[in-house]
């Protein structure tokens, strides 16, 4: 069966996805990169060839380097917001290719969501980009389809997510809290209050400081 | 060198210290006891005479216990908001004498902080509540005296505990964070953009499911 899952979503203590003040040269605002020094210092980050590293030994293979890996595992197509996909305006960039190069870490049709679709763009590696305008359960049959058995990623950013758990799809979530006090941005959690009642929920803090939460049903 | 500290303080994964609704019937309102089962289970709390046991061998002894504990060592004074003392509109009646019996928990100079101050109130087993319409910082001058050269402890609600840490007054803060999603209710870390940068941050997660988070200077 398909699931639906979420991986490697960092926030602040205060429950922040990304900072104030977004812009291409600035992807998480304030934020800059604090919300994912954990993940950028594993194997599995140094191994999606984002870092420049020689062969093998680079990145840590404890605790965080075995949540962030999982983001990998199965996965045959992903969704993410527009939010994700550009800085605020990239719709009005005909150009705009996402913030990936021409070989996106994806690696499978990946669906945007926004309110201004425009036609495909197929990359290199396997990433198509599609795009949608669709409610979530929508999306999410469409992904499916695609995924061809395999199991839909729900990439971000919060609203995104926070709008597929709403929605009661979201079947793995494992968020990474890192403990810095980020003050404003997008929050996470809003608006979802019980919802750790439809799941088994653990927490677990590595020594990078970092406390991973997974919400499983 | 007395130190101002904050124990013991819950909060939700969406940052929630009470919920909604406080009354006399529901000190945290639609939370209701879920903040704290953590801690009710605890050798710690059993001892506190709290809960009705035979001696001894009653409550958790292992890290939950251990953090619980600390809320006691070396306290001289405690401070309070007007929100932890009493339930809305406590202050329009004369007899309201706390939540806590004849005997509360405190055994120490207890200062609540209120717009509407009343004389003092003695009570049995060294507590006497003192109240104070004062700043902070004044506050805090006045609960150090009182207590001796021992330390001062911040008791809540979560306005008063952000008050005290925006006002850089806090030395050592434990948050416990409980795995629930409380929606709405009164929110700690509002107004506290990078306050993990006067500190030294440690999180653990025990076996209960809780994460402690100690931010100590
Ligand atoms: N912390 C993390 O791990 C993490 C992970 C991923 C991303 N991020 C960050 O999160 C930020 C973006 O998050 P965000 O919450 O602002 O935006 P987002 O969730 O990426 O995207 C939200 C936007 O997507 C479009 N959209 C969403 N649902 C739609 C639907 N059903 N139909 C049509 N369009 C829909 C809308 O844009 P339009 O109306 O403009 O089309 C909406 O404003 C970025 O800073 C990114 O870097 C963080
Ligand atoms: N999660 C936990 O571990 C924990 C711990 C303790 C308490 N609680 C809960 O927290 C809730 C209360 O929190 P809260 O944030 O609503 O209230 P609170 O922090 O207890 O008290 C805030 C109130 O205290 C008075 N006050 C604060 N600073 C003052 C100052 N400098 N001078 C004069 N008066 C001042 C004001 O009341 P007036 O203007 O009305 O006088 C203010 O509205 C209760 O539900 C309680 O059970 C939770």
């Amino acid at each position: 069966m398909s699931r639906t899952r979420v991986h490697n979503f960092s926030i602040s203590l205060d429950g922040f996805a990304t900072g104030e003040g977004l812009s291409v040269d600035a992807p998480f605002g304030h934020a800059g990169h604090r919300l994912h020094e954990w993940m950028t210092a594993t194997r599995f980050w140094h191994g999606l060839g984002v870092v420049e590293q020689g062969e093998g030994a680079a990145g840590s293979t404890g605790a965080d380097n075995a949540f962030a890996e999982r983001h990998e595992h199965g996965i045959g197509a992903e969704i993410m917001g527009a939010g994700k996909f550009g800085p605020p305006g990239w719709q009005d960039d005909a150009e705009w290719r996402g913030w990936w190069g021409e070989n996106p870490p994806f690696h499978t049709p990946t669906f945007v969501l926004t309110h201004r679709p425009r036609p495909s763009l197929p990359m290199e590696g396997g990433t198509t980009f599609h795009f949608l305008d669709a409610s979530p359960a929508e999306a999410l049959d469409t992904a499916r389809e695609a995924a061809a058995g395999l199991d839909v990623r729900i990439g971000g950013g919060p609203t995104v997510v926070r709008d597929f758990l709403a929605a009661g799809l979201v079947d793995h979530l494992h968020v990474v809290q890192v403990p810095i006090l980020l003050g404003r941005g997008v929050r996470l959690w809003d608006g979802l209050e019980s919802l750790e009642q439809g799941y088994a929920v653990e927490a677990v803090s590595t020594p990078s400081g970092v406390t991973h939460l997974t919400f499983t049903r």
